[in-house]
């Protein structure tokens, strides 16, 4: 049994506008899960190995919920072009260097240095199509200390020459990967039809089957922009609307996470609540790619569980304190969009998307909750701009999203473990 | 007479939509000023000195139109609060702290190493209304290696307790002021009325009599939200629209910089084009306190002359490369607004727009043009996300504003002079 104990400032957002701050408190861990947190030290964790944080902030790590790995050489790039020339000229090419491993190993092994730099230490992420670079992907996020899920991507029709695959190679590579696998501790696989346009109905019908035998979860796109939205109509006449064309293959559920949902009107609102479907918002990407603002904080009203995402390289930040950010200017673009009807995001309810909303979609409790492993990050705003007066632990809290870097960020837990 | 040359890959917007690539060449300086750029060097150069900047890119510097130096303390802060509550709870209490020579200092000494270090070298910015606090931020600007205006602020009305001044002593705290900086070469002075509803019809035409004798530049806010035009309407009946509220008492012509211009209409942007006034548009700052989106496209179509300002602290980053995107951000959201008919800005716009474009307000040509004083960075772009393949110096540039930080800008230059 080991005891370590974090002593600091403990910031977290355990619920949807909750800010709860403990001052020079404890946070006590054994065996890397969280005991509890306390404003003395009780006697029976006398013998624990303190860790002194000082004046610093132990806050919440965060979740990256959407992004795509192998887009990560192409970050910040093509933000002039149409979604369809930026697929074509970049993004296809890009994940096409994915068939080779060496490659991939060198990208992800710094993608992946990346993420737990900046303070994310879970993942929801698309890899490319190909299973070997997926396995790489595999062993070098689990490597840095990443946990979560990754999915290699089933594509096989309207995907250009140089990703397709065909139905067979694709239900055949699925199901070696999985095998390949299933040894991996702290990254599972998730299933990945890319999206609707992609996949044919047997390569659906055939994820929705294994997602249901081996009790799966499912990651997709939805509803991210106009064009995307009517080609589905046109390719799925007998659904009404575009969530129905993962429905109708049992891959709509509440293991489901639907990136973006830009256009999700009330009726797909209700349908992604009662079917207990997970969003990953990505309002860097919304903005970059021209598809439109989502309506964030109405979903989080209508009881749809709203988590984020980078989705680096649609996004150009895959740091999540800087997405938290982003949400908030994406909610406060609706209000001005709604005449000032619709409410913004404070800046606690965003930092809560970007960390604890996300926590049961991986089978966990959101912050510090008792017997979670501990993922935690531990912040210095020393260098931050001087202040005119002293101040509060919620006003230090408060500018962090805006103005920290990773170089504010000097340690790094991650299911337990001291990752950075 | 000292000749240097710069060798790299240089890189500038000489104009609206013009990108200019001149790579593996020389920069050549005499004095500090700009002879020329050349792709081999000529001979009549050969003694002068070479700096290699092997793979880099030499670019312009860039040009901050509008910001409060005394708002930097609260960087990032209150962006939970409506305007007023904003104004009220942090601004004008920090402002106040300014009162203090000494932290005027520091917080000054420190905004001006972050402002070249992160490639900033020209600037029209507001001070408080101190008229000591303002001779530091002069001093602090000027040995930093910073150029441009800067204004203590008048502001006799409603402005409460902390920081109102009478108007005679805001009229003679000006003059001494003035007389004060005479002989700073760097930093000059500009007339910073706070805007309509903080000055009274005494102090305006005061100004405007201040600045047409002594040809003083001006720089304000103009149709910055809906609430304060109608204010502006209230306090000026006999002015149809806000800008006349200036004009009025002779501040608003070619010599000031309004700062926002959110709610501008066809009718105000004209007004802004035939009197000659620069618009210093603030995309971060316009969304952090819900604003609105200005038409930035739509003015610059309209020939108004269009600049980009950080606006910290309603702005959260100084950072003027991070402002360029914030600017494509904004017009982006435009195009949403207008459904998709509004253009968006491109990089290479949005960046002329941070750079060259405010240029001529401080009396200088755009760019690397010659005769003028070299204002520019070096930015090593090594340790960006490893690409899939070698990136043309056009990939390069683009996705610099995105992705760099004051890490990547290795040297700065300044009226000719290295600043870092």
């Amino acid at each position: 049994m080991t005891l370590r104990i974090l002593k600091g400032h403990i910031v977290q957002t355990p619920s949807f506008g909750a800010l709860d701050i403990a001052e020079n408190a404890f946070l006590v861990t054994e065996n890397g899960k969280t005991v509890g947190i306390f404003n003395a030290l009780p006697d029976r964790f006398g013998d624990g190995e303190i860790v002194d944080c000082g004046d610093r902030l132990i806050m919440p790590s965060f979740a990256d919920t959407h992004f795509h790995a192998p887009q990560y050489p192409m970050l910040g790039m093509g933000m002039d072009l149409p979604l369809l020339d930026w697929l074509n000229t970049y993004t296809f090419k890009t994940e096409y260097e994915f068939k080779d491993k060496d490659f991939a190993r060198e990208v992800y092994k710094r993608l992946a240095a990346e993420l737990i730099a900046n303070g994310t230490t879970r993942v929801c992420v698309f890899s490319s199509l190909h299973r070997e670079a997926t396995i790489v992907l595999f062993e070098e996020f689990e490597k840095a200390g990443l946990t979560g899920y990754a999915g290699k991507v089933n594509m096989d029709r309207n995907s250009g020459e140089l990703l397709t695959e065909t139905t067979e190679e694709s239900e055949k590579e699925t199901l070696r990967w999985l095998d390949e696998v299933s040894d991996f501790r702290r990254i599972k696989p998730v299933l990945t039809p890319r999206f609707t346009p992609t996949c044919s109905d047997r390569l659906m019908a055939f994820l929705g089957r294994l997602a249901k035998e081996r009790d799966l979860p499912v990651q997709s796109h939805l509803s991210e922009n106009t064009s995307e939205i009517a080609w589905v109509r046109e390719l799925h006449p007998d659904c009404s609307q575009y969530w129905e064309s993962y429905a109708k293959f049992g891959l709509f559920n509440d293991k489901t996470m639907m990136a973006h949902c830009v256009y999700s009107d009330e009726r797909e609102r209700k349908a992604l609540k009662d079917n207990g479907v997970w969003v990953s918002h990505c309002p860097d990407s919304n903005v970059n790619l021209i598809s439109g603002t989502a309506p964030v904080r109405r979903m989080i009203d209508d009881g749809v569980k709203v988590t984020l995402g980078s989705d680096i390289a649609g996004g150009a930040q895959l740091e999540m304190y800087r997405v938290v950010t982003a949400a908030i200017r994406a909610s406060k673009i609706k209000r001005i969009e709604t005449d000032w009807n619709d409410a913004f995001l404070t800046v606690a309810e965003a930092f809560w998307l970007g960390t604890a909303a996300a926590a049961p979609f991986f089978g966990a409790k959101g912050g510090f909750a008792a017997g979670e492993p501990l993922h935690a990050i531990v912040v210095d705003d020393a260098s931050l701009p001087p202040p005119a007066r002293r101040l509060s632990v919620i006003e230090r809290f408060e500018r962090l999203p805006y103005l920290m870097t990773k170089d504010n960020i000097v340690a790094v837990y991650s299911d337990g473990k001291k990752v950075k």
